[in-house]
């Protein structure tokens, strides 16, 4: 499956323009076969988001979390709404 | 929508015993409206895996990465095989 291909999908047909900002996703889904499998995706959020932020400017309210927890599968959705020149911070060096 | 369900519908009916295996994927979709929006999906990469390596084991050979790149949006997808008991690393202190 070509994820490329599914997110543009998922993007409405024509963005009004106050609706077309940068955006990133994380998408994280851990699958537990294993009945002593820890669930770390609620460890892994704060470290991940620490991560982006060293390549772009990260508002904390511009942070949108979903945690879903079910039987032997965890998932975890952070949508994050870059500033508009969604500018790296970390230029090549 | 509910990553949850989506992910559970990826996942084969029935899954061979040998198919069966703790399972960690990171997906990554970063749009960009604004023409001079960096790219940084490919530098996030191994700073991703460094962060998920505090939390559970990783063998280097069961990672899998797709990074797909088109006209404003960029993917970048991370399998990860898990070994069996999946035993996070950083127990709760």
């Amino acid at each position: 499956m070509s994820w490329l291909n599914f997110f543009r999908s998922q993007k409405p047909e024509a963005p009004s323009a106050s609706a077309a900002k940068d955006r990133l996703q994380i998408i994280l889904a851990h699958e537990r076969v294993s009945r002593d499998g820890d669930d770390f995706l609620p460890k892994l959020q704060k470290e991940l988001l620490e991560v982006v932020a060293r390549y772009v400017k990260i508002d904390a309210d511009k942070v949108k979390v979903d945690l879903e927890r079910g039987q032997g599968m965890s998932t975890l959705a952070i949508g994050v709404e870059l500033p508009g020149n969604g500018t790296a911070k970390r230029s090549a060096a």
